[in-house]
């Protein structure tokens, strides 16, 4: 196993103060009691919170619900994983010598959960600034790539993206209600998803602005039962 | 409505830096298109991770899945709610004259989303201490009674009181397998809920722990989808 405190020194540009608690972000559950499991608790609600700070400044004009899918693409397992990689902390991991062996620290799981659980062990060793620091760091590519990404794509768009990368079946769309005067009438869309017997409301002062907000309304369930 | 610089000021010991930040997080979204959905965004998740860090403290012998059951306890819609009353939050919010009239500040979803914008602007205002002391302070009392509530409680007693609180059968508990030689045996346990044909394994060396085990797997599954 690599030095642990080589690893941070490469992330915080110094050492910390506790390599034990350090060493604990880098234990799986496997490898016996102290293991990574509190810290990665930890490490996941600052993330959380530090990637919607950042997402909040740099989409001054996005919906929170909009803001939500954003940070699902940048925090979730496989792209936590890619991050892990970069850093090479599979060989700085301490798991059971069999779940070593059955190639455990290359797994997607582990290395997220122990990427998460050092994020929270360098919080405790040395507070919040440097943690939302070394976050910032470790996340630039990501981020970069999530502002560049949907760029200009409607919710619309991006649902039918999101169905057909799935090979699923696209949405329906249906008025199912007009209301108000002729000057200021409002719309009611149903989107529909055939395949799964789920649906959504969207309102809005044309169809298609109606139409957009059940598209977003509807990416967004499947983007939180997704993560679930 | 009330002043907002005095909520402030009950919360922080001091005014704010920008009471427009602080009136845009009293302001619900019928009232307008600059309104507290953003800032919600942000203190949720400051909420989570704030909580996260003082349960680890408070609990430093909880598992993860006890963390996030209890988190989950604390930080919930009705939770919320009940906070934002003992600050008469409803006395400083913005709605729509027709939200106002039908009651909306009143309802628990207003109050627990406006409570964490004001926890995101405070943040945005004052920076990271200030606004996790004011989360402290706000959550005193709730957190001395998650440390009281369920102190001794084994996850089995407390699968069953989940389930008996919402008038569904108790679980099934079956040994499924007994491994390893007479002095280091392994029992594995199924935990099932014939109600909704959910089931889950435990695991641990003798059949009580695996039996708790499965319950607790079971319990976090079933609260995680309650909160989804």
């Amino acid at each position: 196993m690599a030095d642990p405190n080589r690893l941070v020194h490469s992330l915080i540009g110094r050492k910390p103060e506790s390599t034990a608690l350090i060493e604990q972000a880098l234990t799986h559950r496997s490898a016996g009691p102290v293991n990574n499991e509190r810290l990665e608790f930890l490490g996941d609600a600052l993330l959380g919170f530090v990637i919607a700070e950042v997402l909040l400044q740099r989409f001054p004009d996005a919906s929170e619900g909009d803001l939500t899918r954003r940070r699902a693409t940048l925090v979730n397992r496989e792209a936590l994983a890619r991050i892990a990689r970069t850093l090479a902390l599979g060989d700085y991991l301490r798991l059971d010598p069999g779940a070593l062996r059955s190639g455990g620290h290359a797994r997607d799981s582990v290395l997220s959960d122990a990427l998460e659980a050092l994020i929270g062990a360098i919080y405790l060793d040395q507070g919040f600034a440097c943690a939302k620091q070394m976050i910032l760091r470790v996340f630039t590519d990501a981020l970069a790539e999530v502002a560049n990404r949907d760029a200009g794509k409607d919710p619309k768009t991006r649902l039918q993206e999101w169905l057909q990368a799935r090979r699923r079946s696209l949405p329906e769309y249906e008025v199912i209600a007009i209301t108000g005067e002729q000057h200021a009438q409002r719309f009611q869309v149903r989107c529909r998803l055939a395949d799964e017997e789920r649906s959504c409301i969207g309102d809005g002062s044309s169809r298609r602005r109606a139409e957009q907000q059940s598209a977003e309304t509807m990416l967004t369930q499947l983007i939180e039962q997704e993560e679930a």
